[in-house]
């Protein structure tokens, strides 16, 4: 438990710091979603430029069973190497990205 | 604040009872996102369907300022309305859906 609790940190420490860039447009915000109850940490953009629509998930987490599943990355950060990095244990992370068959060649978890 | 409160109850309400809504698709998830400190409140689909991936924001309301801001409905499902009839404030509803310039002819909400 103590584990799960340094997991659920480190995703909201690095979902806090990137939620600090600022949308260029001034009708768009980012949004931090942090629940620990239900272990789900999303970083948002949403808003209005001009007369469309912006609204991307740029990044969203969720621990399941003690593993931690990137569930969506729009950016190019290698976010799996940051977790890494902040001790979060490789093989504690699952790429949801990728289809159930191609993670057990991704040398991240598998379920 | 009291208000508030009750705004807050409403939404969680509302989403939890659909989040019990089944996907029909095995390796597809329900999933609540309930962050009442940044008032944030989500249903999402998440998972794979065979090799497609699957990755819905369903609905998401936030608070802002003492307003119910909808955010996402990608149902037929009347969720303005659904609030009213729980209770919440015509007024106190923005659609966000709809860009600036369009909502002080929807009836709801201006900010």
């Amino acid at each position: 438990m103590v584990q799960i609790e340094y997991y659920r940190q480190a995703i909201q420490a690095l979902l806090t710091r990137y939620s600090q860039i600022q949308p260029q447009q001034s009708e768009v915000e980012s949004q931090l979603l942090l629940d620990p109850v239900r272990d789900q940490y999303q970083l948002m953009r949403v808003g209005w430029n001009r007369l469309s629509r912006v609204y991307h998930v740029v990044m969203h987490f969720d621990i399941k069973d003690g593993k931690v599943w990137i569930q969506q990355n729009m950016t190019d950060i290698d976010v799996a190497q940051e977790l890494v990095e902040a001790g979060v244990a490789k093989e504690d992370i699952v790429l949801g990205l990728h289809p159930p068959y191609k993670r057990q060649f991704t040398g991240y978890g598998v379920v």
